[in-house]
């Protein structure tokens, strides 16, 4: 998926990557009807979407209730990082608000986030009938190893985002974590706890 | 993504679900230019295509290098297991078979599959401009789980698939495998080693 008008030429892209996830949904969804579930999915992930497109991010794809956004690539974005770590965070308060089913029981589907920055590459692939946008590089595998770090509706930072946000949010080291398929590699990520300027402008 | 003419209602489906993968591929991608690196991922995810819907299946998306198949799903199949099965031997063969660049140079994009069957809920998600085909479900999880397991250019299947298809594949067991946040829960596994009807007629 794509905004209009963009590019789509494959390209090297430095970047910042979000994998956000809804917590315990799978087993949620196998105890309510699929109408409910998927309601349900739907009126979160509007909300989560709108919160991309507020700070300029492009929605990459949904997995599940997964929900993968790009800020910085196919276009360049000033403070790509710090817009990104914003839309997170209100990503996850927004998913800590009840969204109603449809007899306006009220459900609560809290997220937890990944995020990295670094290279990529960004494409279209596919048959003509179902082109898609790809990603492809360790960024995004780590983006999606961060989300899964704590398994809590926290926010997961990796060193690069780190680096150039830290002005702007409070953080708590989470130490060290390995990527799999990658034991020997060791990777420093920090737990966003707040915001300095709610505002971030 | 569908294809033409389905019901988008969410719906409770039992079907299979194939999770396809290029082995190595983000370490391949890191070291090629992208325009390489999205030509020939284009050209081996059209082949993968056309061995899915060769077997009546639907693709439900791509990522990255990955590829998601159901058979069975949203629309029911005769023989759902066995198509899944024969469409990834098949994806997996084509997977052997070199790719060309632009410039004729040859790369082999070998692929591993993790096949899973049971329930998942099915439904569209999203704003009218990002709506998409989603599944939830331990099945899912499950496929994408055992599509790692060994990490080579195998097919693993799980428990529900090896009983429906057994008659017709040659299966070696990998015994027991735990599902990540489900350490608590055994899943018995099997690498497909061969069809015993390659026609599969």
């Amino acid at each position: 998926m794509m905004r209009e008008g963009q590019d789509s030429k494959p390209k090297l892209c430095h970047a910042t990557v979000i994998f956000g996830d809804i917590r315990g949904f799978t087993s949620f969804a196998s105890k309510h009807p699929p109408g409910r579930v998927i309601h349900l999915l739907d009126r979160h992930l509007e909300n989560q979407i709108r919160l991309v497109f507020d700070e300029e991010g492009t929605i990459d794809k949904f997995l599940g209730d997964g929900i993968m956004a790009i800020f910085g690539a196919p276009q360049a974005l000033d403070n790509a990082e710090l817009r990104a770590v914003r839309a997170a965070w209100r990503m996850r308060e927004a998913s800590c608000q009840p969204v109603r089913d449809e007899e306006g029981n009220e459900y609560v589907l809290r997220s937890g986030f990944g995020i990295a920055t670094g290279p990529f590459v960004l494409g279209f692939v596919g048959s003509r009938r179902l082109s898609s946008l790809t990603t492809i590089g360790d960024t995004v595998n780590l983006a999606a190893r961060l989300q899964g770090v704590t398994g809590d509706a926290d926010i997961i930072i990796d060193r690069t985002t780190y680096e150039k946000v830290k002005e702007f949010v409070e953080v708590e080291s989470l130490g060290q974590v390995t990527l799999k398929g990658k034991e020997n590699e060791i990777i420093h990520c920090w737990r966003v706890t707040a915001l300095k300027d709610a505002s971030g402008e």
